[in-house]
């Protein structure tokens, strides 16, 4: 089965209007209520205002304000969206470390016994264990039935007494390829270079551990919030005035604006859900299996190339 | 043949006013439909307002909006340009890392039969294949001839059944590599520092895969185009006091504006793609062919320096 | 014990109105003497101009300014958030440098002797001692109890008379390192390969001194304070003449905004202490020592491997 | 000679006035007649306008396409500045790389003949030569002239016919150390690791070449132009109501702030030409020839250490 | 004597308001004459004003002009910071690398004779000089005497006639390593580590020099001079018809900010000079003297690492 790229065909059209209506993936949903907060505020304010209560308020100096609060979205949102594509930065480089290292042992690990050749196999595997661990790590699951076929059953009970189950699936890789060398089957500069794309592997595992448990810093996110709340609640004093009945309305479209882009990065931040706006962890360890498999299914070891290029010569 | 180098001349004059009406590279074929909605949109409204419908909406208080569109527009600008720009600059490993590679193979594996000659050349257009079929898998093409002259047939055949073909051509790179070592033509340090090259160009890959797949997350886009239509829609009642009969023009150019910027962020953000804005993949293959022939054309191994210093010698 | 992360579960609500109210973390604290000596000047100012002094100060040319301030502030905002970003990035370095480097000892070191497992041990624990004593030096600490289980006495007391104890530990680990290279426990490619490892832990080190011991150049936090200031203070001659006695609350209100985001900036800079907005550096430690321990819970060389996979084959 | 660093004294002023009529260096030359063309256009509408032709638009409500407009202009300069950076980064690394090459080369290649420290040399030449062929193949020279003086006859002839001669001058550097690591003079490990310096050589002329041959997406420079020029010929039209006969400079004054900033962006986006805002690529060249032929001045090999420390001893 | 960290205590208060008048490090005095000429020329519109000339000039649409000047300031200090953060980078990188390759030599070099350790302590120091004189380099300083106690006196003198004394102190310290080698007292694979680090030395050094001498293009400096030039100088006319004789100090006020803002990026922009706003360097220098002085006092070769454990064991 080809793995399908989703190649976006530019010529036939995006439906641009049908984006703008969309429910799924948008935070329409999560900013709903706050926004009929405001909606309802709004509506009694213009109420009291029409029933003659003085509630008009002029706030036409405050451009300082407004321009904070509009850069301090933006930094959330860019806060928000820098941390999102570093997550995907790492697992793209989990995905090429795991190409590397698994063609590396597969050409570059002598064979011997039959039972080398299943060794390798079994080694293959425990690279994409490894980043399926590193998912269920991340989601907070103990959990680790996902994991049965990619490793002996003696191990897949051992790593449910571990805190930190991945780094125990680095330590099995290494105690492999050490062996491997201790047997003679690779050298010491091939060992060494396979151990620094084990390294990564435990680096990218650190590093998503890193954007999961490091929030924005609270002083930021409960100021941006007083502010977006300020601003909200004097706004239907500020044009209740000219708009009267057009008010709530009004309101109502501006804070759907300023809640939106707030909601955004905080759904953003941490990328690692189940969420239409997080990453496909899912599916990409889904094409690491499968590039994998594909790479079992060639026969290392030389014999390939040179049978290939004698046809040539001929 | 050299390969040219489109050097602006700057002192020349670069024809500023023709390029602002330029057709082909700009957007407005792409927005000219939202656009005219918007114009006749904003016709319908004067008119109703000229037969005395009062439709006119005072939004001065809208500050804090504007600064949000405005930002999250080049927001959207930024992150755009960064996707591409990490795209031309993983082409750009992947021209060096061929290179380099290319030149370490010619120069330090030894050649002891006839036939080893030869075998380098096939490797070195390999290196050059690895590039086209990357490109042809970014812009999900599953007709891989152009591959035909930069590989032995048997190998070509083998592509057809694989997911993922830039991956097998990086295995038999490396098995190639791996054989040399094990004949004795290159030492471990050397076939070590080569793997390391092979797999910059397979993280090149996967760093352009990351890009392909992984659009600007969707709540963002949504809540983006949200904004621009509320925007733009109402818009035609804020003016529409002021400016009577020429609210149209005028909210067709700021809405032009508006969508264009939109727009380019879209057809940037996926830089692979055959477009007069996206990166120019089969001129970076060619002049990668061009280099490696060119170095093909030179003796590698020793003889050449050699004769040289002879030469400045006396 | 499980090691916890706080996954934060999105669809149960965040109670996103309670944080508005948040006293801890938030810099409310810190602003409200200045937030209140603005209050109170710009109530004097409505008492005089009520009076019948006229103060009134049309200031509608100050956009230039205005951005000016607006952006300083946000330039503030985004430095100290990248200073605080970098130093979470170093110690998420050091976390996975320390795993790394245990792993890689734990599984390459021979063993010969009951006393070389031992020392194996000491030297896995010298890591933690590592980053404890960094991160007692970076909060300036001279009492180094918290190490004493962590190394041997007599070491323990060495570390007193140093000026940079971290750098005592480093070297610690790099002599036994080339003591069981020297033994012939471990071959030169692996030694070279963990001095690297060695190397980046006092890389780390040395930046997250970098970031404690240069603060955002004076010249920017005394411009942005005397901005700060005279928006601040200049603020109530402009709206008296319009809100009249809503001024004062109104000052505050502006002037909370603007003393937040610049307390913040202040506060975020310096990432190491105790704060509810600093690094949780206690934590961190103790997640690598909870590692480390793990790891020693494993059985390393080659036995375990062999009979998980006898079993499998079985 | 002593290469003189132009170390610009604080304290002795810097004519900040004089700065602002400088006319070499700035871009007034270059956007001049565009702002004639809004001066005069400008002046047309005038005369239209006081001759009763009603041409008064208002536009107040414009003020998103007014960010939009400012954030992109300013988006531009970014994007152009880190261009300009990035290329004085890549010469920075060449720099740096040449010298630790030399270094290399001159300490650790063992001389055994009176050859040898000949060969030695006219290869430290060559990382000159390597350096000043990248300058002219990025200036699209095909008249290689100026690396007369740095190799021999026979190789400068041989450099005609090549495609891009730095690649060239980088196969005969590799193709020497090549030839030392197999005469027995350098150990393996030196050879890889001057290999690598090598590889980051060839990975600046990469590079460049990508500096020079991706310019900025023509969507956006169409687009940003199309933006200016709209903006600044509606101006006339907004202003003529209220400004009469001053429309003219005024316009001017703005369509120079506008043009100048779009034109730096233009001029700044490639770097390795020859203006005063281009980087000062021969000045480099002769930096890095005048600390190659000081390191030729130095006796290598380990004489000279020994006999200063004897003295030292003494 | 302990080196100090000045650990700002947060709960003890900062002086916010002592800040804002301090004079030292501020930016006060070098903008006070053309504020002052501003102040004047605005006095002068004034009382032209009040004596009945019109120079009143509305400027009521010059929002594009005010972003894009806003927006420059903000992003000339960006770019100076980014200058000013890269340079302590490169000398954070420098104190690392010294620690390191410190440590290393220490750590590594086999002792044969007496002397052997005296040459040790000698390149040490020699690591040290390479500091010192980076940083006298960039200062465009030619004497060297502060040098004096760090080398011997023959290459002290060997020096002076040097064009850029660091390259040949890097040239002597990997003599020193190579002999080394030679002496079979490092193996292979450590000189090799130990070159990487000195690279990295002379790569800080390079880029040091970088930012030294590539300034930010000229194109920006003018037209951002020009632009508050002509900011400044018209502000007057705009604001005369509704300030009277409050212009002046207005005008003051707000060219006191635009001015002053501009100057930092100008202070900050070459970070290596003796200002209370440039880099600490002469106390990075003496903190990596003192590292290194630590580390001589402890016995390095193993021996103090086995009594250790041993009383451990017992």
């Amino acid at each position: 089965m080809k793995n399908q790229i989703n190649y976006q065909d530019k010529s036939e059209g995006r439906n641009w209007f049908r984006l703008v209506y969309q429910w799924r993936g948008s935070v329409m949903k999560a900013i709903l209520p706050r926004v009929l907060v405001c909606a309802i505020f709004s509506l009694g304010v213009t109420v009291f205002y029409q029933c003659g209560v003085n509630l008009a308020l002029p706030l036409e100096s405050g451009i300082v304000p407004s321009i904070v609060l509009g850069l301090l979205l933006v930094f959330r949102t860019n806060t928000a969206y820098e941390r999102f594509w570093e997550g995907r930065k790492l697992w793209g480089t989990l995905i090429n470390t795991v190409r590397n290292l698994a063609r590396t042992i597969w050409v570059t690990v002598e064979e011997n016994e039959a039972q080398d050749r299943q060794e390798k196999i079994v080694t293959l595997r425990l690279l994409v264990a490894f980043s399926v661990a590193t998912k269920l790590h991340l989601r907070g699951y103990t959990n680790y039935d996902e994991l049965i076929d990619l490793m002996p059953n003696l191990w897949h009970e051992k790593l449910k007494s571990m805190n930190n189950p991945p780094l125990e699936i680095a330590f099995w890789i290494g105690d492999y390829l050490q062996e491997q060398y201790e047997k003679g089957c690779i050298n010491p500069y091939q060992l060494t270079a396979m151990f620094k794309l084990l390294d990564i592997m435990v680096d990218v595992l650190g590093g998503c551990e890193r954007i999961l448990k490091t929030p924005i810093p609270l002083a930021y996110s409960i100021h941006l919030k007083q502010l977006v709340f300020i601003y909200c609640f004097t706004l239907p004093f500020q044009v209740v005035d000219e708009l009267r009945w057009l008010t709530s309305p009004l309101v109502s479209l501006i804070s759907f604006t300023v809640f939106g882009i707030e909601e955004i990065g905080e759904e953003i931040e941490d990328p690692f859900g189940y969420d239409a706006n997080d990453l496909p962890l899912d599916k990409i360890c889904q094409t690491m299996k499968i590039n994998i498999e594909d790479l079992i299914s060639l026969d290392p070891c030389v014999r390939y190339w040179k049978t290939s290029v004698d046809e040539l010569m001929n």
